[in-house]
């Protein structure tokens, strides 16, 4: 399949198409970040979008502009929790008939979310590969199929946020970017390449669920174990545009473990005082890693997202 | 003493002043609190705020306003924590020295954030009145006291918050607003009553401290107990310019339990996947306690501040 990769300029019209809708996000400094890591440290507040995660600005792009046609059908699409959020957030604002497809173990305050926008869960499988290929399977029903990566404007629209970190803090040396499908970070490196080649992106995986950094490593999609915790990272495939953007343009891509990410987690929430999903601290878990080489420099943390269920927050608040 | 009142005017000249600095907080919509109140149930973000409270408004628009002579002389202040957390900020903002006397009990997460913002830290006193008689002692050497309710400006810039609503949602029937000193609460009315009389508003407080409640009720300022576990509604005594400004404008008060805070504190953090202190929850304790009135308005949930500790949060989620 050849992909239209997306560039700044569609990443302009995105942000034209979502800011009736989305207001931009915190910017907000720590101190007590900036001494742990021996850096100026921002955290970038996507949480504090509508659905609590930063996905939803690549929803609003992508439904606002389906043809008639396509908002007749609805769409449908596969998700542990965030995407799926975005997509019924985003459908719900245009009037779009949503099906949401997710596995057994989602995250029970991302399904109750989808479930009060309005729309139609169906659960299937145990994991989200499997909740996908269920998905693609009705798609063929007639939807219009919302794949989670390989969409351009949903790139486009989760790119809007780097624009605004870059705009918001122009001496910006480092931007770090949890990895999931990957969408979140290739449009970061879009951004950051175009406004100032100087500014590196890293992206973080939890090794517990390594298929995207196996994929970039290799140069080519590879599958890989899915045992994180960390539904927002939780993939066990790579998928094609994300994958052909980082290849080109991300510059360094680490992994952690869940442990890092659990005690990445219960920092984030005492200092920041929000509440932080596993992915979202995935950022701090791997600038602690880096913590070397990012002395001194300005360094944006992106905080993903804030889905945590209460059984999750409980288990990462009684640890020491 | 007599007190300027701030009308709308200060309140517009308010925005004016903060808007460089503090983006507008969102207001977002949940089904699960709609469902639970058979209301049309807005949440306004307070604890999306730099400090993670409104205090921050009014802190930004008074030490904008200080002449050279009181910025040289630097601030003081007392505090549980989010009065400090904003004079804190705001004073780092403009350069001025800033000390904050804070009672020993204090919420550690505030007390390192204010630590964090560069102001000195004075910890006195068992309790906000302790620690408020201290500060007001050393305030004679010379800084500008910063009273946590008796202060026009403040009042005027934590009002920008009701501003913000009243333009976002001109539906809203009821506004309820969480009552410590009474400063968010007063700016509430101000702005209410002069952009729309017919919204309600009403504050609560916890049956634990009900002291600006008495006094609200008597129409004098009187003491009470002081036995909450919300330091952000924790004051045993009521506040002369913020009670006027209620006498003549609030259109109920009601008390709620703090184990109804803490059940509220829960669904909250649940609902709405944001962190939220005690004092945040409080509105919506009261809305639940009121729920028959409300049904079928819009109501808006103020959701004052963020910053609880992760003590406080194991205790409120350990709960069923």
């Amino acid at each position: 399949m050849h992909w239209q990769v997306p560039t700044l300029a569609d990443v302009l019209q995105a942000r034209r198409r979502i800011a009736p809708h989305l207001r931009p996000t915190p910017l907000y400094g720590y101190a007590g970040l900036s001494e742990l890591l021996g850096a100026e440290v921002l955290v970038k507040h996507e949480n504090h979008q509508p659905v609590g995660a930063f996905k939803v600005r690549g929803g609003v792009n992508l439904i606002s502009q389906l043809d008639a046609d396509e908002r007749a059908r609805g769409v449908i699409a596969a998700s542990t929790g965030n995407h799926g959020q975005s997509i019924a957030y985003a459908a719900r604002l245009f009037g779009v008939p949503a099906t949401i497809c997710v596995p057994e173990q989602a995250n029970p305050v991302k399904v109750a979310s989808m479930r009060g926008l309005g729309a139609e869960l169906i659960v299937r499988g145990r994991d989200f590969d499997d909740a996908r290929e269920h998905c693609e399977h009705l798609a063929r029903d007639g939807y219009r199929y919302v794949h989670s990566g390989n969409e351009p404007l949903l790139i486009a629209g989760v790119a809007t946020e780097t624009l605004e970190i870059l705009e918001e803090a122009p001496a910006t040396d480092v931007v770090i970017v949890p990895i999931g499908g990957g969408s979140g970070a290739a449009g970061a490196c879009i951004v950051a390449k175009a406004v100032n080649p100087d500014v590196r992106v890293i992206g973080v995986q939890s090794d517990a669920a390594p298929a995207a950094f196996r994929s970039w490593q290799q140069g080519r999609l590879v599958e890989d174990r899915m045992e994180t915790f960390a539904e927002g990272l939780a993939t066990r495939t790579a998928f094609e545009l994300p994958q052909h953007v980082l290849r080109l343009l991300l510059d360094d891509f680490v992994l952690v473990s869940d442990d890092d990410i659990r005690a990445a987690q219960r920092r984030l929430i005492e200092t920041t005082r929000n509440l932080v999903e596993a992915a979202g601290a995935a950022s701090l878990a791997a600038a602690l890693l880096l913590r070397e080489q990012l002395a001194g420099k300005t360094v944006v943390l992106i905080l993903s997202g804030g889905n945590a269920s209460r059984e999750q927050l409980l288990d990462v608040l009684k640890r020491t």
